[in-house]
């Protein structure tokens, strides 16, 4: 039986997301994007962009299972409360689209996809392409290859449990 | 004409709402709650249940301005994700409402209700029922007397701007 994994790597003025397809142990990257809102909108019409392009994913590919990074505050904590605003406005569409909800923290991601917690964006970006067995796309955006190294966690995770 | 203003004191495990009527000079409470949602639920699932009430309020006394607490960053910064996690569905459902979206800091508040940044708890409830000329219910929790007052702020800020 397959599963499909939406990825999402939380933000409100970019976020990236990817849509992976587990089926036994082969995965397969069905679909990535990032969603970026327009600086001209209104804080509330970003994230109701959001909600909108998110829903148009969910139903085209309707996956049933979310993976998210978890936040962790930095530098800019307004940032941080903006991306928590998006986040939850996130969580709260995949709710009531019926997925669970599975949260990584960043050092559980590196390890996942890397088997190091300090990995960087580089080894990640060079790690993802063999695990998926197919070269990324060259245009491919920073949230959108952390949208996929978050579904490929949680895929990861789900190995993990199944051996319980 | 009048205007209906919405309230919010921002929470995920409890939050302050009330509708408050403004015609002419006269602000009529209409309205006042405390949406709790259960901790036995997934945070998503909580997430759900305040937008699920929410909208339940906006269809009963459809308000056409949102007045809503800034978060600054406390002491429990987790407290804070998840508030502004909260924070960002309900800015979420009332932009999808067609409610303008205004926002206030708590010193903002205070000055607003009783002319003193530093007011406390105790002064502002003693202030508001004198504003609304009746008063308060004795059995009114914390954060819906958090919502009444920002919604007065919001009254308060539209006469100023009226007078421009």
């Amino acid at each position: 039986m397959s599963t499909r994994i939406l990825g999402i790597d939380p933000g409100f003025d970019r976020l990236g997301v990817c849509v992976l397809e587990k089926e036994g142990a082969a995965e397969t990257l069905l679909f990535s994007t990032c969603i970026i809102t327009s600086k001209k909108d209104s804080f509330e019409a970003r994230l109701a962009s959001i909600a909108t392009e998110l829903t148009v994913i969910l139903k085209k590919y309707a996956p049933t299972e979310l993976a998210i990074e978890k936040l962790f505050l930095a530098n800019n904590q307004r940032t941080v409360m903006n991306v928590s605003e998006a986040r939850g406005v996130l969580l709260y569409i995949c709710h009531i689209n019926g997925l669970s909800v599975h949260e990584y923290s960043p050092p559980q991601i590196k390890v996942a996809v890397t088997g190091y917690g300090k990995a960087t964006k580089n080894d990640i970006a060079l790690i993802v392409p063999k695990i998926l067995k197919e070269p990324l796309d060259a245009k491919l955006l920073d949230d959108e290859l952390d949208a996929i190294a978050i579904a490929l966690t949680h895929s990861a995770h789900r190995k993990m449990n199944s051996w319980k």
